[in-house]
This record gives C-alpha cells, sequence and structure tokens, in this order.
C-alpha cells in the first residue's frame, strides 16, 4: 500500500448558517481546500463525500455527484459516505484506501451537513437515525437518553462525577475561544454546566453538542507524488483504522468503553509504529462530555475510569499531559454531524503546520483523530504527523 | 494493483416484502452470499453496503454498523455508500479499490432497500433526493418527468417510437419469466404498456420500473488469495469505472446521451482491453425503457439514435445480438434502488457461472453491469469474466 498525505485544508465557520445552503457549504470548504493545496480543480481525480442524513435534513440524496457538479469536478468519481456522525471519518479513510490502492493520486475529501432547515423534533429523529431505530428511538431513547445510560454507570463503576463531566465542557469552551471557526465564542464554568437543566440525567444542556451547520475539505495526494511536486507543508497519514460494533447499546459488552474505538485505535498505532504515550494531541467525539471521558480511556491516554478525574485536574487542558479537543471539540466548536469526522483532520493539520493561533499545541509532532458514529458502533482512527519528521 | 474476483453471491427474491423487514433481507442475501463462497463469517476482513434513502424509507441511518452486526462480522469496519439509484455499483467499486489497494484479502458488497415502508407520496419524495432536489423535485419534476424528458427529445432527434420503447419493457418482462427473483412473472404485450396509462407523457406505467424491497451481497476476494484457497467458479472483476455529471438535468451537454456512462464505459473496456463487441450480455439500469434504450447506445452496442430500433427489431432479446438484461432488468426483476446495483452483479456472476437456468446466455464469456444513480449524474459500469479465461 502506498504512502497518503494531506496537501489542502478548508472548513467554513461552524455555525447556524441562515444565509448559506448545503452546497454554498461544501463549496467553500472544498475551493479554500484546493486552494490551500496549489493545485487546479482539473488535478482531481476522484471524489469522497460525508455526509449522514441529507435525505431528512434537505430532502437530497446523491452527495456524491452533487459535491463533484458544484465544485465543477464532474466527470471525476463522486461517492458519498454515511456512517451517522462518523461518516466524515470513514470519508477520509475509504479517500485514503483509494489512493494507497494506486487507483488515484490526488483525492478530494469533503464532510458536510446543514442541520438547522428542520424542526428540533425532525433533527432528533434524523438523529436517532444513528442508533437502533426499532429496539432505541421508536422507544424514546434519543441519542442524549443513550449516552446519559453510559454515564450513569460510568459514575456507578468508577466514581465519575457530574463536576469531572462539566470541566470537559469547560475545557471545550476555552479551547474554542482560540479557534475563530467554533460555533461558540463563549468560556463557561464548572457551575454554568451544573445549573443548565437536565436532558437526560446526568447529562445537562451543557454537556451535549449543539445543532450546527458546516463543512470541511481535505486534498489527498499519494506521498511521492507530493514530494515530486515539491508540496510544502504535507501531513503524512501515518495511521488509519476503522471498527464496528453493535448498533444499539444493548448488544454491547461494556457501557463504559466503546469497543469499536479499542479495536481501531490498536490497528492504527501499530500500523503508524506509535503507542498512546507519543500523542501530542487528540481530537476525540465529544458528542456528549462522557463521551469525551470514555474516548480518553479508549484511546490509551488515560486509565479505565480515570479519564473524568484527569479532565478535572486539567490534565486534557491545552498543552497540559495531552491537548484533547484543541479545537474546541464538537461542544464548542460545533458537530454538524457528516463534516465532523473531516473537520478533526483539519484541525490536526493546522496544529502541525503551527497555523492553529490562540490554540496551537507547541512542539506538535503527532496528532490523533478520533470519530464515532451512534452510540458507537461506529468508530475511526487516524494518526498524522508532518511529512519529513 | 490487485486483481479482485468475485466468489460468492446471494440474492432475494424482489417483490413487496410485508412480512420481512430491511434486516431480514440484508441478512438473507449476505448469508447466502457467504455460504456461496465457501468461506466462513470470520474470514470477512471489510464490508461495503449501498443503500439510497434508508432515512427516508425506515427512519434509520448507520446503515454499515447495522449490516455488521446483523451478519455477526464486527469488529470488521462496514461501511455504508450512497449514490443514489447507482449506490449498489459504487459500493462495489468502492469494496473493489479496498482489494486492490492490498488492504484487504476478502470483503463483503451488500446492497439493500426497502422501500415499501411508506406512503408513494413519501416514496416520490426519497427518490426525488437522486435529482436536484432545488431547481427539479421543488418544482414537480419528479423521475418519471426527467425521463419523459429525454424520452420526447429522443424520439424527436431519432425518430424513436413509443412501440419500441414498449418492446423494451416485453422483452424485459419475458427475461423475468426465467428468473425466480424477479418481482413480475408475466409477459406482457406491446399493445399492454401502449394501453397501461400515462405516468408523465410519453412514459405509460409499463415503461416505468416498480417500487421493491430486496437486497443482494457479494463476497470479493484478491484473486490470487482465490486461486490459493481452491475456489471454483470464481468471477474476476477486469474492469471498474465510476463517472459523473451535473446533478440536475438542465446542466447536461445532451439529453440523448449520459456523458457519466460513455466516460466511465471507455475506462472500464480500456483497462479490461476489450470493446463493445467483445459483451455477451449485459445488465443495463432500465429505470425507466428509454433508458435502456440510451444505455445501449452509450455502451457502445448500438449507434446513437438507433437503440429504440434495436430494440424492436429483437436484436436485444436473450441470445439475439447482444443479451439486454437477461435478469429482467429494473423493469421487470424489481428496483429496490440501493440493491440494484449488486444485484446486476450477482446476475453477472450467474450467467458467467451457467447458472442462469431459464434465462441463460449461451456461452457467456464477458458481462457487464451498468448501474446509474438519478437522470445520469452517477454512472457505474463493471465488466466480468470467468477467471482463468
Amino acid at each position: 500500500m502506498k504512502s497518503v498525505s494531506i496537501i489542502g485544508v478548508g472548513i467554513t465557520r461552524f455555525a447556524e448558517h441562515w444565509q448559506e445552503s448545503f452546497r454554498e457549504l461544501i463549496a467553500k470548504a472544498g475551493i479554500m481546500a484546493i486552494q490551500d493545496s496549489g493545485l487546479a480543480g482539473n488535478d482531481i481525480e476522484a471524489a469522497y463525500g460525508g455526509c449522514m442524513a441529507s435525505g431528512r435534513f434537505i430532502a437530497q440524496e446523491h452527495i456524491g455527484a452533487l459535491i463533484a457538479d458544484e465544485l465543477g469536478l464532474n466527470p471525476i468519481p463522486s461517492t458519498r459516505l454515511e456512517a451517522a456522525c462518523a461518516s466524515g471519518g470513514v470519508a477520509l479513510r475509504t479517500a485514503y484506501l483509494s489512493i494507497a490502492s494506486g487507483a488515484y493520486n490526488v483525492v478530494a475529501v469533503g464532510g458536510v451537513e446543514k442541520m438547522t432547515e428542520v424542526s428540533t423534533e425532525e433533527a432528533a429523529i434524523a438523529l436517532g437515525g444513528a442508533g437502533d431505530q426499532e429496539t432505541e428511538l421508536f422507544h424514546g431513547a434519543s441519542f442524549p437518553a443513550l449516552y446519559a445510560l453510559m454515564a450513569r454507570k460510568h459514575m456507578q463503576e468508577f466514581g465519575t462525577t457530574e463536576e469531572q463531566l462539566a470541566s470537559v465542557a469547560v475545557k471545550n469552551h476555552k479551547n474554542a475561544m482560540g479557534n475563530p471557526n467554533a460555533q461558540f465564542h463563549r468560556e463557561i464554568s464548572v457551575e454554568n454546566v451544573m445549573n443548565s437543566g437536565y436532558i437526560a440525567s446526568p447529562l445537562k444542556l451543557l454537556d451535549c453538542s449543539p445543532i450546527t451547520d458546516g463543512a470541511a475539505a481535505l486534498i489527498l495526494c499519494e506521498t511521492e507524488k507530493a514530494k515530486e511536486l515539491g508540496i510544502k507543508d504535507a501531513i503524512e497519514i501515518v495511521g488509519s483504522a476503522q471498527a464496528s460494533d453493535s448498533l444499539a447499546l444493548t448488544g454491547r459488552e461494556s457501557l463504559t468503553q466503546m469497543d469499536a474505538t479499542t479495536t481501531a485505535v490498536g490497528q492504527a498505532y501499530k500500523q503508524a509504529g506509535v503507542s498512546a504515550k507519543d500523542v501530542d494531541f487528540a481530537e476525540v467525539h465529544d458528542c456528549f462530555t462522557i463521551a469525551e471521558v470514555i474516548a480518553t480511556e479508549d484511546l490509551g491516554f488515560f486509565k479505565k475510569g480515570e479519564g473524568g478525574k484527569a479532565a478535572e485536574e486539567g490534565r486534557t487542558a491545552l498543552n497540559a499531559e495531552i491537548s484533547i479537543n484543541p479545537s474546541g471539540g464538537l461542544k464548542a466548536k460545533g458537530h454538524p454531524v457528516g463534516a465532523t469526522g473531516v473537520a478533526q483532520a483539519v484541525e490536526a493539520c493546522m496544529q502541525l503546520q503551527d497555523k492553529a493561533d490562540g490554540r496551537q499545541v507547541k512542539n506538535a509532532e503527532l496528532g490523533l483523530t478520533h470519530n464515532v458514529g451512534g452510540s458507537g458502533a461506529t468508530a475511526v482512527v487516524h494518526l498524522y504527523r508532518r511529512l519529513g519528521q
């Protein structure tokens, strides 16, 4: 398999975009990525787009063709990938494999979601499709309820507290202050979170990621080709893995560990020849605060059960022991579901290129992204290093 | 890039399945394909599933994870692909690339759609998402209307007649009589089609493919590995290509040619080192009769404008000049949109393995499948040959 590097990134502001359409968002991110790569549109040989629920959000499927069309990339093959909130990560991995195969040299990856076109109730139904419609959503178990079960079990097993969960949100809102593309630019306190009202006990409003519109894009290039082209600032993907678990929470071995994450990260570490202690920063899938706590354990940064305490002690803060979600994460950067996995990779590149301004991780050499679908039925992990390092 | 072969196939009856769910359909096809391959479930390293609009049809996304879960394949990576009615073909091509890359040796491909859970109106909205929601469906241009425009233009430019279009449906219904998995087992006449009532003039009810539930599956294996395993009856994929065109019909150069098809088939013929005259049979995307006429021209079997006449003269009948849609095609076999592209590949394998019983193409050596998304914004072409021939 050939080596693959990222040579261009693009991202829109994550926000409620009342003046911009689905098409405009993906076109903006895509054009930005192409320009950032220094290549032209007709250098791109294929496109892969992550999008979760455009059928329900904007009554539009056929998103691959739409992206190629909107970016003027026809007649190249353009394909949509869906894995719920891991759609972006899966699009990145599929694009990675298409170059690794030798089929293409230069490939575009997009991620996009326009979530504000429907009512909150309709959005909940659309998002519920990430879990098991028949055994979960139909009975009222929407996503806050599923993650609340995980949180309650983590509290019971390990003594994790609501204040520890709150500290995750506080840290991510603080990091987002340095990210001009983040949805929220407002610092919050543990007290704010504790007083924000229960959505599904023990999770409160400020434990939950928001409804967001946005898009992100990457240009991938076969590494030797990138060197030939003399491209500077290329970021090599040194590990890529994806794993699955039962769609419904009820099928899991454990409520406090996501086996899809542990499987995927083990494969990615092995491919890259590294371990958790080598990782300088990680963009993890904090759709709810408990998800970040579980992720930091499953990815090997902390022992099982110690993630909540580590967050509370500030060990995951920017430039502390390990910088978790320097971008602000899903919680504060925002979570346009199909775009999230691609946006995480954009952040990884910007960090490794020393372009992350007010949220820069110092001496960042090895970055990790962790994108989850549903309550953990899909997990995708990538590892990144600056080319030549 | 490594060579890839199909070593197992599975398919459900295409029908209105009132007693079987989405899950049961894909599980049935998947298990059949695994059994047909002679391998075990834990030999499979990844899965790719094509599905167009499960969000709208059954309020369920995250189809990749669902498939892995239902087939007991966790924790392997399992990914859903969407390209409207070309979702199945795109899933096959993506799986093909994943093996060609050297990432995997054995991969499962599924295609599935359960369309009868919603009203006809809701189905029309779901299917309209294959076109351009903003410039087409919103204004009432559903799919019969879009293909009617193509038909009208083909009639105007080339003198194609409604009777010629009808002859496509008549032939496909006849072929389906030999296919136990076909939705319709009823021969029809040109007169039946002509009297079947206009849906969107000049297209009548019997010019249109039906609403269908069904699933199909394949097991793909790296060709050298298949030889090592001593697998008999393997079918090598000797050409694979995918191309895109504008999402909306209004963006096309021509209404009587699909550029995505001509681009893709040109690439596939080149890869296989063959031309149209070498093809013994083709499963083409006859979502409407005019689509088959245009396809047989675009794929190079007949000159532009002569497809209607060729159909009327019986040159596309089973074991005539070239056997088009021996399975019965989308028209009579049925069209569960996300499953269609995979089902076409199942048919190609059965023909090349001499297992197609009442619809067997004699001395079939080279088969082609042609899967289209929307009104032609995506086209996927594959070429197949029996391994060792």
